[in-house]
C-alpha cells in the first residue's frame, strides 16, 4: 500500500503521527524558505509543508519541482498548522514532509481541476478522465452508487430477486429503433441490443420468480435529444399475484425510502392523481407540484361575451402567478412573447391583474366586468396582488403551452427548489394513442399492457378512450418511473395486437414466444421501471444527468474521449458476413 | 395482492387461520370424496383438501377440473394434516379451501416440473419459463443473487465505489473477437461490446477513482466452447496505489467473505504457489489442491539405466495414487487406454504398485531394481498400498497429460468434494506467451500488464521468461478470477506494445485515449476480475454455470427460446448503411 491514511481523514488527533500519503498535487505555493503542496485523492485535500529550515535539502529542493496533477507519496509527521482552515475537515493540520516520491509526472491539464473548471464540455468529455477527478463530477458518481445500493439493498430485503437478463436479443421493429449486433456464427443474421428486459421480465413472472429486479443497460437508437443517451440505466421490477395497488405500494415506499436514507427527507403518502386530471390542472401528465398554479377552465365564465377569440377556442384556461400582479406592462409584454415563440406556439395571452383593493384590471376590460373577472379569479384560485395569465384555443395544444408558461413562471419566481421533493402517481393512463401522422393508434406504453377490464368493450368502438392499468411516478416534473399491470393470458394479448395493426403472423414471429408461454400458466403480474440516470440527477439535485455517468456519448452518440464508433476492418466485416453500403 | 401468505410459510403455528394463497397446481390426488392438491409458489408447497362433506360442492366439483401448473387463488383455513410430512416446512398443516378461483389455466407442460424431469437439455432451453419453476433453477438463480448482494456490500463497506462503464465502445482486433454496433448516426461506423471495461476501469484510476468495481456483462464473439456463453458477467476491480500484496488480500477477503457467509465454511489463509511451481507440481496452472498426488519427477532415478523410453524423454514424470495399489491388470490397462486416447495422447504409460510390506512391483522390473523404485515412490511420496503412475515425453506435452490423469483419478476416487473448497493464488505469471503458430509474443493476461521490474532487461534477450505482476485465484481446479497490476506510464506502455508487434501507428489508434491519459498524472494500480457465472456455480457445487443463468444460449450462440439471433428488415440495414454478403 502506497499511503497510511487517505487525504480526507487526518485532524488534530493525529498530531505527532508518522503518516503515509499519496495523491496528486493540487496546488503548490513556494514562498522561497517555505513550500506548501495541496495534496488531493478522492477524500479530500491535506497540506504538506515543506520548509528550509527542517526539511532534507534534497527533499525541500524535489518539492520545488512539483507540477499540478504531479503524482507523489510523501512520509511525514502530521504537525499542527498555524492558519487553520475550518471548511475543510483536514484544515487543522499540515504534514510536515521528510520523503518525498514522485511516483509519476503530470502535463498541464486541459482544464484547471476545480469545482468550477474553466473546461468547456467538449474538452471536459475528451479528458474525462481529468474531469472525473473534479469533485462536482466525483461526487455525482458516489453518489449514483450509494442510490443503486439503497435501491439493492431495499428491495433484496423485500425478497426480490436481482436476475441477469441477456443483452444479444432479437429485434423487434416496432417501438423505438433497436441497435443491432451481426451474429458471424448464423450468417446473415442479427441479435439486437434490450430497449428494456420488458418480455424477459414477464417470462420470469411465467416462471414463478415472483419478485424481480436489476438495475440494467438498455438501448435506444433515437436521434438523440440533449441530454439523452444511446445507453442508459433502468431499475427494472416486476411482480407477480398483485393488483396496481400493490406495485404502487412497494415502490412508493422504495422512493420514499431513498429520500429518506439518501436525502434526510420525510415524505408523506404520494398523492395519486388521474392523468386526465393532471392534463385538465397541469397540462402534462408529469406535473411539477411543488407549486400550484393549477389551472383554471373558464369556458363559462369567458365564452358568449363579446371577446371573438374566447368564443371561437375550444378551451379557455388559466393559471394565477402568485404575487405578479405588480408585474410591469414590460414584464407582461415578454412574458406575451415567450409564449408566441415557435417553441411555445400560442397566438396570444390574456392577463388579468388582481389589485390589492380586490379589483381587477385586465386587457381585456372592453369584454369582461368586474364580476367576471371577480369569477375567473375564484376559478384559478388568484389572491389579491396575483396574476391570471389565459390562454385559448384547441384544447390540447393550448393545456402543452400553459404548461409550458406555469413551468417557466415557477422558475422565475424560484418555485421550483432542487432541494424539495413532491413525488406523486398519475394513474390510469389511455391504453393507446393516436398516431396523428398514421392514423394509427399505438401502444401509449408498450403492448403487452392490460386495459382496464370495465373499458374493455370501448375497444372496438372508441379506443382512444380505454384506460390502461398505467402508472407513471413523478417527481418535480420528470417522469423517473412507469409501468403497469400486464397483460397474462394468450387471448387478450392477440386482441392486443390486433388493434395495434400486427398480423398474426407478425405477431407470432415477434412475440411467439410470450404468447406461448401464457399458454402454460402465466399469473396475473405488473411492474415498473425507473430510470436511474435521471432519478440520480434529480436526488442530486441537479437537471442534468451527464456528470451522473463515468463515460456518457455526445449528442451524436460518440464517445470523444476513445473516438468511438470508428470504422472496422474489412476482415471483421467478411466474418460477419456484412458490407457497407454507404449512402 | 393474490395471497396473504405464501406456500412455503404456514405452520402448526398457523392453524385455524383464514388464509389466502395463490400459486400453481404442482399435482392433485382425487380420492373421489376427497381430494388433495399440492399448491406451490416460490417459496415451497403447500396441500390443499377439498372434502366432499366440508367444501362446498361447486368448489369441489371445480377442483377436480384442476390440471398441472394451472395458476390458481384459494381461500381457505389452516388445519392440522392427519398424514404428516416432515420432509417440508408445511407438512404438518393443509387448507381447507373454501373459495377456489382459477387465474389462468395451463397446456400440459412438455417436461415435468420436478426436481428432477424428464425433459432434455434442448426442451428445458425452448421452455425456459418452465424450467425456472423447477427448485435446482430457481435456486440457482437466488442463489446467484445472494452471491452477487454479498460481493457489493462486501466492497461497498470497504469504500469501493461500483461505477457503470459504457457498453458501446471501440472495437480493438487484438485479442478474442469483438461483437460490433452499426452506428446509424455515424456511417460506417462501428462500436463494439466490450470484451471487459479493462481500459475504463484504467481511466477511472487516472480519475482518482481509487477504489473501482462492477457487476459487469462482458462479450467475446469466440467460437463456444461447451459451457461458455458469448455473454458472460464478471465482477470487475480496480485500486490505485496499490502493490499486488494489497489486490491479493482484498479480494482474497472477499473471497473468504462469501466463503463464510454464503456457504458456512472458514477457510484459512490461500496458499500462495508461483506459475512455474504450479506447473511443475500439478501440471496446471489452476490446479485442484483438494487432494494431493503432487507431481514427482524422476529423471535423476529413471534415466541412464537400461529403458529406452525414458532416457530418450525431456521429462519423467510420476504420480502416486492413493491406496491404488490394488488395481487389477484390467483396471491399470483401462487406465492406460485412458492416458493414450487422443485427447490426452500419451504413448503409454509405467506403473508401479506400492505393496504393504514396502516391497514393489512395475511393469519396468526388468529395468529398475527395488531401490530405484523406492526413489521413485519417495520423490512421489508414495505409500504403501499407493500405485505410482509414470509418464515421460516433452516436458510440457508431459505434465499436461500427467494433469489429465491426476484430475480423472481424483474424480474416479471421489475426492473432489464440490463442497469442500481449497483457494490459493497463483503468482508471477509469465508475461508474455509464444504463439506457435505465428512465432510471435502475445501477451498472456492482456498488454496493460506490468512486468516485473527486475525481469525487465529480459525482454530484449529472453521475452519469454519475463515474469509479471499477475496473479489468477484457483478454486478447486477452475480459474475464478485474474488480474494484474498495470503499467502505468506512457514510456513503458509503448514499448509494450512494440514487443507485442503493433506498430506505433496501430497502438496510437487503438490506445491512444489511455497513453494520453498516462501523461497526466496516472497512479500505480491494478486489478482483477472474478468470473461470476463459474464463481457462482462453484459455489453452489455445480459443475455447469448454464443453470446459474437465467436465460442461457447455446453453442451455437443461439437463444432458442426467443429464436435469437434472426433477420432483420432490408429498411433496417438501409439505415444503418449496410448490406449482407452472405458466402
Amino acid at each position: 500500500m502506497y499511503r497510511s491514511h487517505n487525504c480526507g481523514e487526518l485532524n488534530a488527533s493525529n498530531i505527532n503521527t508518522e503518516v503515509t500519503l499519496a495523491g496528486w498535487v493540487q496546488k503548490s505555493r513556494d514562498k522561497g524558505f517555505m513550500n506548501w503542496v495541496d495534496l488531493r485523492d478522492r477524500y479530500g485535500i491535506t497540506q504538506l509543508i515543506f520548509d528550509e529550515s527542517r526539511t532534507d535539502k534534497a527533499v525541500f529542493e524535489l518539492a520545488k519541482t512539483l507540477g499540478r496533477e504531479f503524482v507523489i507519496q510523501v512520509k511525514g509527521t502530521v504537525i499542527e498548522r498555524e492558519a487553520k482552515n475550518k471548511n475543510i475537515p483536514t484544515g487543522e493540520i499540515e504534514i510536515l514532509v521528510s520523503e518525498l516520491t514522485i511516483l509519476n509526472s503530470a502535463l498541464t491539464p486541459p482544464f484547471t481541476i476545480e469545482d468550477e473548471t474553466d473546461g468547456g464540455e467538449d474538452i471536459r468529455m475528451k479528458y474525462r478522465y481529468l474531469d472525473i477527478r473534479r469533485n462536482p463530477v466525483k461526487n455525482s458518481l458516489l453518489f449514483r452508487h450509494k442510490v443503486a445500493m439503497e435501491v439493492r439493498k431495499y428491495l433484496s430485503d423485500l425478497d426480490f430477486c436481482e436476475v441477469e437478463t441477456p443483452y444479444l436479443i432479437k429485434s423487434t421493429p416496432e417501438g423505438a429503433r433497436d441497435f443491432v449486433v451481426p451474429s458471424r456464427m448464423n450468417e446473415g443474421q442479427f441479435y439486437a441490443l434490450p430497449q428494456s428486459p420488458q418480455t424477459f421480465k414477464q417470462l420470469l413472472m411465467v416462471g414463478g420468480m415472483d419478485k424481480y429486479f436489476q438495475i440494467v443497460k438498455c438501448f435506444r437508437d433515437e436521434d438523440l435529444r440533449a441530454d439523452r443517451q444511446p445507453e442508459f440505466t433502468q431499475i427494472d421490477c416486476e411482480m407477480a399475484f398483485v393488483e396496481q395497488e400493490d406495485i404502487l405500494n412497494v415502490f412508493e415506499g422504495l422512493t420514499r425510502h431513498l429520500l429518506k436514507e439518501i436525502k434526510g427527507i420525510e415524505v408523506d403518502k404520494f398523492p395519486r392523481i388521474t392523468y386526465d386530471y393532471a392534463m385538465k390542472t397541469y397540462g402534462n401528465d408529469k406535473p411539477d407540484i411543488r407549486f400550484g398554479m393549477k389551472f383554471g377552465e373558464l369556458n363559462e365564465f369567458a365564452q358568449h361575451k363579446e371577446f371573438p377569440v374566447f368564443n371561437a377556442a375550444e378551451l379557455v384556461v388559466g393559471i394565477a402567478v402568485p404575487g405578479a400582479g405588480n408585474y410591469t406592462r414590460k414584464e407582461i409584454d415578454g412574458l406575451i412573447d415567450w409564449v408566441k415563440r415557435p417553441q411555445v406556439g400560442a397566438s396570444g395571452m390574456v392577463y388579468v391583474k388582481c389589485n390589492e383593493d380586490g379589483t381587477f384590471k385586465s386587457s381585456v376590460d372592453k369584454f369582461y366586468d368586474q364580476d367576471d373577472l371577480a369569477n375567473w379569479a375564484k376559478v384559478t384560485e388568484a389572491k389579491p396582488g396575483d396574476m391570471i395569465f389565459v390562454l385559448s384555443g384547441p384544447a390540447n395544444k393550448t393545456r402543452t403551452q400553459l404548461s409550458a408558461l406555469r413551468m417557466e413562471l415557477a422558475t422565475r419566481l424560484g418555485l421550483r427548489n432542487p432541494e424539495e421533493f413532491a413525488p406523486l402517481w398519475v394513474v390510469d393512463f389511455p391504453l393507446l394513442e393516436l398516431d396523428e401522422e398514421s392514423g394509427r393508434y399505438h401502444a401509449m406504453h408498450h403492448p403487452f399492457t392490460s386495459p382496464k377490464p370495465e373499458d374493455m368493450a370501448l375497444l372496438e368502438t372508441d379506443p382512444g378512450k380505454v384506460r390502461a392499468n398505467a402508472y407513471d411516478m413523478v417527481l418535480n416534473g420528470n417522469e423517473i418511473g412507469g409501468g403497469s399491470i400486464r397483460i397474462h393470458d394468450k387471448a387478450t394479448q392477440q386482441l392486443m395486437f390486433k388493434y395495434l395493426g400486427f398480423t398474426e403472423e407478425e405477431a407470432k414471429a415477434q412475440f411467439g414466444f410470450l404468447m406461448d408461454a401464457f399458454q402454460f400458466g402465466a399469473p396475473p403480474h405488473g411492474g415498473l421501471a425507473f430510470g436511474l440516470d435521471r432519478l440520480v440527477a434529480i436526488l442530486g439535485g441537479q437537471e442534468t444527468i451527464r456528470d451522473f455517468i463515468a463515460f456518457p456519448k455526445n449528442n451524436s452518440g460518440r464517445d470523444v474521449m476513445i473516438d468511438a464508433p470508428a470504422a472496422i476492418d474489412d476482415s471483421q466485416l467478411k466474418e460477419l458476413s456484412i458490407k457497407l453500403d454507404l449512402k
